[in-house]
């Protein structure tokens, strides 16, 4: 077993402890973060690959998680080529001018490392301090559909009414855009690899807000191009969105390595409907808020629903909640590598 | 066929035209109501009987719907009782001093009618108005969980982390919780029934935060409690949730006539999963936001996987959106009339 855990358990091979991460493991609700971060946008924290990298370590140094995933957000490329975001705090992405029409394609230009230099010096200096563990890092970028979906609606929606009518208005438009979106997307992707992420995560945040015949026209396509323009990268590659229950199946036909589980569905059953492919997840990040021994409970539930089949990352259904005290989450990783089963020889 | 076609339709009886009514009809997206309205707390004008009556039958007037829906809030009987509930606008219910510990069940008192005078005028002066049409008021509550994740957290919330972090650290006392909220929901929809609503329904709108294990064990229960305290009236019964695929069939459990099925599911699925009853639903509101031309496509899919069997009452799959142009829904209305062949003879 000389390869590092996590990426083993990717690949659905054995593994001497289930490996852990958690999704936002970097972020508001750590001390350190909070003490390096202070005010300001993040797009300013992650523009300096010094802070960014220390960010994307707080996380590994405190848990002992089995991977690192750079600290980043999935509008980064786009605030990289002046697509014009900002991200407001407490908010989330706001476009400045969404995307509206066939003029909107010719702002959505191919990406160069060179747009994106800060992110990849950030890699190259997690990558450096990662040398010699066993604790890869996670490179990653947003799923064309959920990145559209920010650009078309131009600040956080509940209903995606404005995307929804774009999709059904105007169909060669969005694919268009779609198309815009892959190139991007698998250009980011792969500067990440080269400068040593060794898997990557497609963040497909808002699927969910699809029913299945909009996910099989407007999304699935995308995201299998995204995957297809990797694959010869040969690294494992992880595909989740939040409230996917319906649509999980379809999600699979992407073809990423590992499925993301979100909370709602049982371990066990989101497995099947992934046709038995490995799985991330997936305990609610609510159940961390009322100390250890509550979190400690609900992390052992989704132990037992993930049984001992090998190819099990464990990791929250969602992110990591701000609220949340750090301590619950170290008392998980304890557990998880102390009694998960899955795959362990 | 001498009942009114919803109720027939509510039983998965013949129909001459597949009923239909939207969740949220009578709002913010009626001219006639911001007219009548103005500004204010939608308390103040459910605390009008002459006001609510009104708002209760813009939509039976503008769109020919087969059900009125009682212009209330879930939070109304909690409100009557002095629980300290007030309604902000544009943010939902605000609870001044939120359920915390057994002390707040004292808090909870039963409901008498009198206390919901208001509601019950609101009622008889609706029923006065619809004697003689073939349309009925449904009467409606917030199930017992989704009651207590008001209650419980204070304001409305995404992750619903305080609720969460009560039931699983203090089961006995959510129990007593539920028992509360039982005793008055059944209250609060006997009093409806005896003015003169024909049917009911139950929002657990919420429901969809929870896990299997957590809807079976914190939710399902007090459910099927409410509907057995009002099984004698022999009225249908609808039973809806956002965000239900997981747990469409233990939401089934709960005895409702019918199921609502919210968007994400396709309807034809969705019927599977509750055993086959009437279901009721599922046009996905956000697809009502761009004319009437994509809104009728949008409901003729609807209406194909509703396909012949009887028993389904065409609705949104969630409340109508506030933007929503009230000529789209009219068409709608058109269309399901003229094309809908679920159970028509």
């Amino acid at each position: 077993m000389t390869d590092p855990v996590f990426l083993r358990a990717c690949r659905g091979e054995d593994v001497d402890h289930v490996p852990v991460w958690f999704m936002r493991q970097a972020g508001r609700s750590l001390p350190e973060y909070r003490a390096l971060r202070g005010e300001g946008s993040i797009l300013d924290a992650i523009g300096d690959p010094a802070v960014a990298a220390e960010v994307t370590m707080q996380p590994v140094r405190r848990y002992g998680v089995d991977a690192a995933i750079l600290f980043s957000d999935i509008v980064v490329p786009y605030h990289a080529i002046g697509f014009g975001v900002d991200v407001v705090p407490g908010r989330g992405p706001v476009i400045a001018q969404p995307f509206k029409s066939d003029a909107d394609l010719e702002r959505l230009r191919d990406l160069t490392e060179l747009d994106v230099a800060h992110v990849t010096q950030t890699v190259d200096l997690v990558v450096k301090e990662l040398e010699g563990t066993n604790t890869p890092l996670i490179g990653f970028a947003g799923a064309p559909f959920t990145v559209a979906s920010y650009l078309v609606e131009g600040a956080p929606t509940r209903d995606f009414g404005i995307i929804k009518s774009l999709m059904h208005a105007d169909p060669v438009l969005f694919d268009h855009l779609l198309d815009r979106l892959v190139a991007i997307t698998v250009s980011f992707l792969r500067f990440q690899v080269a400068r040593g992420a060794r898997a990557l995560q497609l963040f497909d945040s808002w699927a969910g807000s699809l029913t299945r015949d909009e996910y099989e026209r407007f999304a699935l396509r995308a995201t299998q191009r995204v995957l297809d323009g990797i694959r010869d990268l040969n690294v494992p590659t992880i595909l989740f969105g939040v409230g996917t229950g319906e649509i999980l199946d379809l999600m699979a036909r992407a073809g990423s390595t590992v499925m993301g589980i979100d909370w709602h569905v049982d371990l066990n059953v989101g497995r099947q409907r992934v046709g038995d492919r490995p799985v991330q997840g997936n305990l609610d990040p609510a159940r961390c808020l009322s100390g250890e021994k509550l979190g400690v409970e609900a992390a052992r539930e989704v132990l037992a629903k993930a049984g001992t089949q090998s190819g099990h990352i464990f990791n929250l259904g969602h992110g990591v909640l701000p609220q949340t005290d750090p301590a619950v989450l170290e008392a998980i990783v304890r557990v998880v590598h102390e009694e998960g089963r899955a795959g362990v020889v």
